[in-house]
C-alpha cells in the first residue's frame, strides 16, 4: 500500500504465508521467551505477532531495545505460528512474522498507563487522550461515528438532500439556552453568537428553494453540564419543503433503520410505533419513554376522589393533581429495605414519599391486600385499584399523588430503575432489544408556572395542527403542534416537526409567547421576511450524533464517542483549553475582564 | 414523489404526455396571453410552463390573482406545446402543463428585484439573501459545492480515510493570525479560541494511530478582509501516517483530479507539474504562478553589476537586490498610455518605476532599441539582455529592480495583469485551460526585517529535509522544509507538509524561532508530549473548499459558493450579526465593554 508498508498489521492472514510484508505500528506487548523476542505489533486494524529469533543478530538487537508503544516498521516473512500457539481471538492469530529487519521510526518514553487498563479515571484518560486514543475500544468508537455519518450521507443523498453549510458566527438570540458569545474586533461592542442549531438557517434555505438540505453540524450551548451534554455537539441536521409530517418521519426513520442495518447489522423494527404525546405522558410520565420497560401507568385520579387518605384525595381534587399506579408484577415479595430505597430514590424527583399495596390475595379483597394505606381507602377504591391496574396475586402496586409533573418525574423514573434492577431483569419486566417510537402531537406551549408565561414547547417556529390557529391566542394550552422525537430506549435520538410557513401565523405564535411587534423584528426580522416571499410548506428534523452513537457503541458516556472532550467543567485536559489570553487581545476586541476592571471610590 | 408533488417542475419531459402531473414551485413569471394565463413554474430543477385556459373557471380564477414568487401547488396535464412555442433551453421546453388545478400555497409580496437581475449590489443581494438564493446562479453554485465535498468523501473514504471531528473551542496559540476569542462562564476569566485550523489535533489523531483522517472543517481567522477572504471558511483537512511525501502528493493530487473529473468533466493534467519554490520565484516572482501565462522573467542581476545606469547597478550590488526583465512577445507596438498604466499598477506593490526597452530590430544593436535607459547601458549588457530574453524584433522588456521582494510582487503582478489584458489575450500570452502544478522544498523559515527573527514559512510543525535537522539553530536561512502547496491558475488551492515527528526535532524548530522552552511548554507542551510516545511519521494537507469552488464556478467572489457569507466588514447583512448584547449576557461571561467601563480620574 505504500513504500513504507505493504499491508495493516491486523489483516496479515494465511493467505500472505511465505510472502515478506513490510508492517509499520506500535509495540503492544513486548516478550522474551526461550531467548525469542515476541513483539505484538498494533495499528489501526488490530496486532501481528512478530518473532525475532536470535540467529539474525540485527534484528534481535533491535528488538531488545524496543519498549511498549515504540513506533516501528518491520520486515518479516509471513510464517505459520507452532501447533499450540495459535490465537483464535485475532484475525492474525494464525501466523506471524519473522522478522527480517527492525528499524524504529519513533521510540517512546514509558507509558503512563496500560492501554488495556480498563480502569482509568477520566481524568487520566482525557488528560493523556492521545494514549486513550489508541485503545481499541476508542479506535472502534470513533470509527462506528464515521460509518454511522457516511451511511446517512449516502442515504441522504440518494433522495436529492444536499449538504449546504450554515454560519458558526451568527447572531445572538437569547431564547432558551445560554449562547456562546464571540466578540467583534471589527465591530466594537458587538458579538456574535456560536449557533444553538442551524434552525432559522436551514429554514430560510426552505425558502430559498433549496427543497431537501442537511448538515451534519456542531452546535453550541453555554449549559451546566451534565454527563451526557457537551459545550459543542454535532448534529445531523435535516429539512424539507413539500412533505407531510408522515412522508418526513417516514424518510428519517428509514434512515436511522438503514444506519443501525449497515453498520451494526441490527433489524428495528418497522415500521417504528407512534404515540401521542399525551398517550405517553399518561402510561410512561415521560415524552421519551424506555418501551424495553414492561410496566405501565395506572391513572387513579379518578378512584381516589373520594377516599379519606387525605393524600390522595387532596391531589384528586386539585388542578394540575395526578394520581397513579404503577403495578409490579411479582413484587410482593420485594424487601421491604428495597422499597426504603425507591422511597428515597423518587424523592429526588420531588415525590414527598411512595405509598404501595402488596397484593397478597385479590380475591379475599382489603384482607388479601397488605399496606398501611389500606386502612385509609374504601372497598370500592381498592376494587377499583386492582380492577384497573390488573394486579395479580403476588404483585405489588406503587402510587404516586402530586403534581402531575412530580408524579410524572418520579413515579416515570421509578418505572425505568425498577425495569433496568436485578429484580426487574429476573421477573421479565425488561426486554433487551432496541425500541424506537415517535412521539407525536405535542403541546405547542408549556405553561411556565414562574413567570406565568407561555413558553414554547419545541420551538416558536414550530406549527401548530390544521385548525389550531385560531386558538393560539385564545388558548395557548390547547394547542398542539406538528412537532414530532424520535425516541430509542429511554432517549431522544431527534426531535423535529413541521414548521411555521406562513408570516402571520409565525406572528400570532410570537404573541402568544408575549414576543411584542418590535422585538421579534429586531430578533427574527429576516425569518419575518423570508416568510413573506411565497414560503413553502416545510420541516426537518434533527439528530443528536453523539447520542446515537454512545447508544450504538454501548458508551457509558458521549465523551467516548468524541475524539477531543470537554470535562464537566467544560474544559480540554490535553491543551488546557480554556486558557488567559494577552491583554493585547482583549484591547483589540473591545473588552475586558470584569475582575481587572479599575476600582471606583 | 409525495402526497404533494408527483415529480419536479424542470424535470417534466415528453416523456410524460397525458399523464397528471402535481408540481410545487414558485411562479417565476405570469403571462396573459389571448385570454389564456401562463405561468412559469420553477424549482430547483428548473422552469415549467403551466396554462390556465378560461374554460376551467376555477383554474382560471385562481391563475389571475397569483404573482411573482407565490409558491404554488399545481395540478395538470402533460401536454404538447403548440408548433413554434417549442423553448429548446428548457429541458421541459417541448411541453406545458394544461392546468386542472391551481392551490395557492403562500402568497408573495412583491419582490425587491427581479431574480434575473445581472446588476444587483452585492449588498442588495446579501440583504435578501433569501431571494438571491433562488436565482439559479446560486442553486448551481452550492449545489456544485455539495457534489465537490461528496466527491472528496467518497475518494478519501474508499482509500480508508475517516472523518473525525475535532474541537471549535479551543485553545488560543496567538501565531500568525488572530484567534477569535469566546469567553468561557464556568472558567471565569478565561477563553476558548475557535480553531485557525485543525493542525495540532489531525497531528494528535495521528499519533493516537487513526492512521488516515479527513474533516470538511470551519476554520476561522480573524485579519482584515480582502474579496476572497471570509472570517469563517471551510477547509478539506487531511493528515495520514507513514507515507512519503511523493506518496502524498500523488494521493491529494488523484483527488483533485477525480473531483475535477467527476463534477465537470474536466480532464485535469496527469500528473501536475512539479516546481521548487526557488525556480517559481526566479521565474514568475511567486510561489503560486500562473502558469496560464506564457512569460517568464529572465534574471538580469549579475549582468546589471556594472552598468552606468545606477538604478540597476546599485540593486544589482547590493545584498537581497533583484533585476529582472520581463519579455512581452509582440509588446513593441504598445501605446505610451498602457505602459505609463501597467507604470502606476506596479507601484501599488512598492516598485519606483518601470523601465522597459521596445526591441524594433535587434540586428541593429543598439540603434535598434529604444527606449530612454539604453543610453546608460553599455553594448555588452544590451546584447546580454536580448540574448537572455530570447527577445524578438517587435517584443518589449520590462525591467524590475528592487529588493528582491518588491521586483517579485510588482514584476509578478505586471506579468499576470499583462497576460489576462486583452492585449495578452490576442497576443497568444494567455492559455485558457486549468494550468495546476505543485510548488516544493518551501523555505523552512523567513526573516522578517522588522523584528530580525526568523518566522516559519508555513508553521512551526512542517519537517526539515532529512539532514536539515542539524542547519535549523545554526543556518535557519538555508533550510528546506518537505512543504508543498497544489496551486492553480494562480491560486493555492492547498498546502501542507511532512510534519516533525521527533520531539528533538521540533523544539530545535521552536528554538529556531526564539520560542524558549518555558512557552513552548505553555502553548505546544500537549504536542511535545505526544510526539514522544511514538509519534509516527506523518504529514498531510489542507485544501481551501470556498477557493476551490470558486474557481470551479468561475465565480468572481467566494461570496458566490457560502449561502449566507459575511460582507468584507465581518457583518451578515440577513440576521445582522454581530450585534449588541444583554448586559446580563456580558456579566455571566466576567467581561465589560471597554467604553462602558467606569472613567477614573
Amino acid at each position: 500500500m505504500s513504500t513504507m508498508r505493504t499491508h495493516y498489521c491486523g489483516l496479515v492472514t494465511e493467505e500472505l504465508l511465505g510472502q515478506s510484508v513490510s508492517l509499520c505500528g506500535w509495540v503492544h506487548r513486548r516478550r522474551d521467551h526461550g531467548g525469542v523476542i515476541f513483539i505484538d505489533l498494533r495499528d489501526r486494524e488490530g496486532l501481528v505477532q512478530i518473532v525475532c529469533h536470535p540467529d539474525n543478530a540485527d534484528v534481535f538487537k533491535a528488538s531488545e531495545a524496543v519498549r511498549n508503544e515504540y513506533c516501528l516498521r518491520i520486515t518479516g516473512v509471513v510464517t505459520n505460528r507452532l501447533e499450540g500457539t495459535v490465537n483464535s481471538n485475532l484475525k492474525s492469530g494464525k501466523i506471524e512474522i519473522t522478522a527480517t529487519n527492525v528499524e524504529v521510526l519513533n521510540a517512546s518514553v514509558a507509558v503512563p498507563f496500560q492501554l488495556d487498563d480498563d480502569n482509568l479515571s477520566e481524568t487520566t484518560r482525557l488528560t493523556h487522550r492521545v494514549l486513550d486514543l489508541r485503545r481499541p475500544q476508542m479506535q472502534n468508537n470513533l470509527r462506528l461515528r464515521y460509518k454511522v455519518t457516511m451511511e446517512v450521507r449516502k442515504y441522504l443523498d440518494a433522495l436529492g438532500f444536499i449538504d449546504i453549510e450554515t454560519p458558526m458566527l451568527t447572531k445572538s438570540t437569547p431564547e432558551g439556552a445560554r449562547d456562546y458569545l464571540v466578540p467583534s474586533r471589527v465591530n466594537a461592542g458587538k458579538f456574535f453568537a456560536l449557533p444553538q442549531s442551524p434552525q432559522l438557517f436551514k429554514q430560510l434555505l426552505m425558502v430559498a428553494n433549496f427543497d431537501r438540505y442537511y448538515q451534519i453540524t456542531k452546535c453550541f450551548r453555554d449549559e451546566d453540564l451534565r454527563a451526557d451534554r457537551q459545550p459543542e455537539f454535532t448534529q445531523i441536521d435535516c429539512e424539507t419543503s413539500f412533505l407531510t409530517e408522515q412522508e418526513i418521519r417516514d424518510l428519517f426513520e428509514d434512515m436511522i433503520r438503514v444506519v443501525f442495518k449497515n453498520t451494526l447489522d441490527i433489524d428495528l423494527p418497522n415500521p417504528f410505533p407512534v404515540m401521542d404525546y399525551y398517550q405517553a405522558m399518561g402510561l410512561y410520565g415521560s415524552d421519551k419513554p424506555d418501551m424495553r420497560v414492561k410496566m405501565e401507568f395506572t391513572d387513579l385520579t379518578e378512584v381516589m376522589k373520594d377516599v379519606d387518605f387525605k393524600v390522595f384525595a387532596g391531589v384528586a381534587n386539585s388542578v394540575g393533581g395526578r394520581v397513579v399506579g404503577l403495578r409490579v408484577p411479582q413484587g410482593g415479595n420485594m424487601p421491604r429495605s428495597e422499597i426504603d430505597a425507591y422511597t428515597q430514590f423518587v424523592g429526588i424527583y420531588g415525590a414527598k414519599g411512595l405509598a404501595y399495596i402488596k397484593v397478597n390475595e385479590a380475591a379475599k379483597g382489603r384482607d388479601g391486600l397488605q399496606s398501611p394505606i389500606v386502612k385509609n381507602l374504601h372497598d370500592e377504591a381498592l376494587a377499583k385499584i386492582i380492577a384497573q391496574t390488573g394486579a395479580q396475586d403476588g404483585d405489588l402496586i406503587f402510587f404516586g399523588a402530586d403534581k402531575a409533573k412530580v408524579v410524572n418525574d418520579a413515579i416515570g423514573a421509578l418505572r425505568v430503575k425498577i425495569g433496568h434492577s436485578d429484580f426487574g431483569k429476573k421477573a421479565g419486566l425488561f426486554d433487551d432489544v432496541w425500541k424506537p417510537l415517535w412521539v407525536i402531537d405535542f403541546p405547542m406551549f408549556e405553561h411556565d408556572e414562574e413567570s406565568g408565561r407561555w413558553n414554547a414547547t419545541h420551538h416558536p417556529f414550530t406549527a401548530p395542527k390544521d385548525g389550531h390557529e385560531d386558538m393560539l391566542e385564545t388558548d395557548p394550552g390547547a394547542c398542539i403542534s406538528k412537532a414530532y422525537d424520535m425516541v430509542l430506549n429511554g432517549w431522544e435520538l431527534g426531535g423535529g416537526s413541521i414548521r411555521i410557513h406562513r408570516e402571520e401565523v409565525q406572528s400570532k405564535v410570537f404573541r402568544a409567547l408575549k414576543i411584542d411587534a418590535e422585538e421579534a423584528q429586531l430578533k427574527f426580522g429576516f425569518l419575518l421576511d423570508a416568510l413573506q416571499y411565497g414560503a413553502p410548506p416545510h420541516g426537518g428534523l434533527a439528530f443528536g450524533l453523539d447520542r446515537i452513537v454512545t447508544m450504538m457503541t454501548g458508551s457509558d458516556s458521549i465523551r467516548d464517542v468524541i475524539a477531543f472532550p470537554k470535562t464537566q467543567r467544560a474544559q480540554c485536559l490535553l491543551t488546557n483549553a480554556p486558557s488567559e489570553v494577552d491583554e493585547k487581545q482583549l484591547k483589540e476586541l473591545h473588552i475586558r475582564l470584569r475582575n481587572a476592571e479599575p476600582k471606583v471610590a
